[in-house]
């Protein structure tokens, strides 16, 4: 069995078994299965672009193609590999003018410089405006909100980003910061830092397919987490390395903010 | 600052700190840094194939970049895209015949029907025997372990494997299954089930920058995980949902243990 017979199976006995906890998007899955009806079909963008944080993308990746009916595409440009900022080569699938134009999901991963440069990339953030306002869930983990919010995605909304930037610079672009893992405002939903899109993943895997579906999603990918340290936020990591990390990215939040002012000045003209 | 001007800074600031905690490696490397020699160079590398797991990858190859002096490398049978079990097209840096002959760490991913057919892939096997043989760290996620074992580098030693296949599977290959998220013997670590990619990533780092790297790459990776719900584990999950998955996974299962048998039939031979 491949995966996508694991997904027609996954739904089919879902239909059979009439799940509790399901949502309305499940329950008319689970219909339309067990009517013969073809299923809905959803189609997913995932935009990448060059020195993304390939961990952003993937996380996420792996809970939405589990998703039954799943259209999950990689968007960039054009159609030359895209290399992360660990040097992952990633070809993608389509080019902003043949991605849908309606989409159930646009999700945007952050990187450093390379994000800066797509917060002023008019190409991109023309591209993830407009379907981002048709978009049924419009998401993104880590520094990817800021592409959001220079979208103009994020105006009046709260939202969440990679700690090291995200109360100085989701306010730049009319967002409110929440330190939280998840935050989802309407149908903005946005993750912290990198592998906080494991979290989002399953999130939004909830919101469409409903929670018993999200559980065995999360039981595939055997997500029970064992860090071997404590030290994935501030707090937990103490003020030693934290200031070390944020005296080592001083030069990248003055550039950050430049960015975000620029991109700013592009939304109020 | 991008990721390469991280990581040096990272380094420097490692060696004038002199930081507490760190291993033998660690301290070369800091001692290299602080006399102006040069430091370390460290050879990864991470063997794909086509429907690999692309989570089981992209985990620890965050982690494996953050190692300053790592050179880490996407290495398959031809420079051809591979293709994972999700979909994500990803380009080799190197091929068999390219990649270092002596590594600090090699890494293999799992994946499902890909991986059963990696298993009796005679090129593949010989390849990752060959550099398994010499490699300073011998690593796997999920069901990666599988191709480990089926190169004979499981023999007689303690491993993990995804859920699913962990207690049936790895003793056909002569290893004895541990229920553990990342278990080591010797210089053999593997990852339980996709997601614990993450874990296994920051216990290499561990094991080669010492604690204090591993903690400041933890923070940077902002992996402080809140998944969604609880189920991760077939314990957790519930009985329902894990037969289910169970269930589906049975011809998987049966095609998995003819592959581990003709697997150990050419080990023996």
């Amino acid at each position: 069995m491949n995966r996508r017979e694991f997904q027609k199976n996954l739904a089919a006995i879902a239909a059979s078994l009439a799940w509790p906890g399901k949502q309305s998007v499940a329950v008319a899955q689970s219909s339309a299965s067990a009517t013969g009806k073809e299923a809905p079909q959803y189609n997913i963008a995932m935009v990448i672009y060059p020195k993304m944080t390939a961990l952003d993308l993937i996380g996420p990746q792996y809970a939405f193609a589990s998703i039954m009916g799943a259209n999950v595409s990689i968007i960039a440009k054009t159609l030359d590999p895209v290399v992360s900022d660990t040097g992952i080569s990633i070809n993608p699938d389509l080019t902003f003018q043949t991605c849908p134009h309606n989409l159930d999901v646009l999700f945007i991963p952050g990187g450093s410089y390379g994000t800066l440069a797509t917060m002023t990339d008019s190409a991109t953030v023309d591209f993830v405006r407009d379907r981002g306002s048709r978009a049924t869930w419009v998401t993104s983990v880590c520094t990817g909100s800021l592409v959001l919010g220079a979208a103009g995605l994020l105006h009046g909304r709260k939202a969440t980003s990679h700690w090291l930037v995200r109360e100085k610079l989701l306010p730049l672009l009319g967002a409110t910061p929440v330190n939280a893992r998840v935050v989802q405002d309407g149908n903005r939903i946005t993750g912290a830092g990198v592998s906080a899109g494991l979290d989002l993943g399953l999130t939004v895997v909830n919101l469409i397919m409903g929670a018993e579906y999200a559980r065995a999603v999360q039981l595939m990918e055997e997500y029970a987490p064992q860090p071997p340290f404590h030290a994935g936020t501030p707090e937990s990591a103490g003020s030693r390395i934290t200031t070390m990390m944020v005296d080592m990215h001083k030069e990248f939040l003055t550039k950050a903010t430049e960015s975000a002012l620029q991109a700013k000045s592009h939304l109020s003209s």
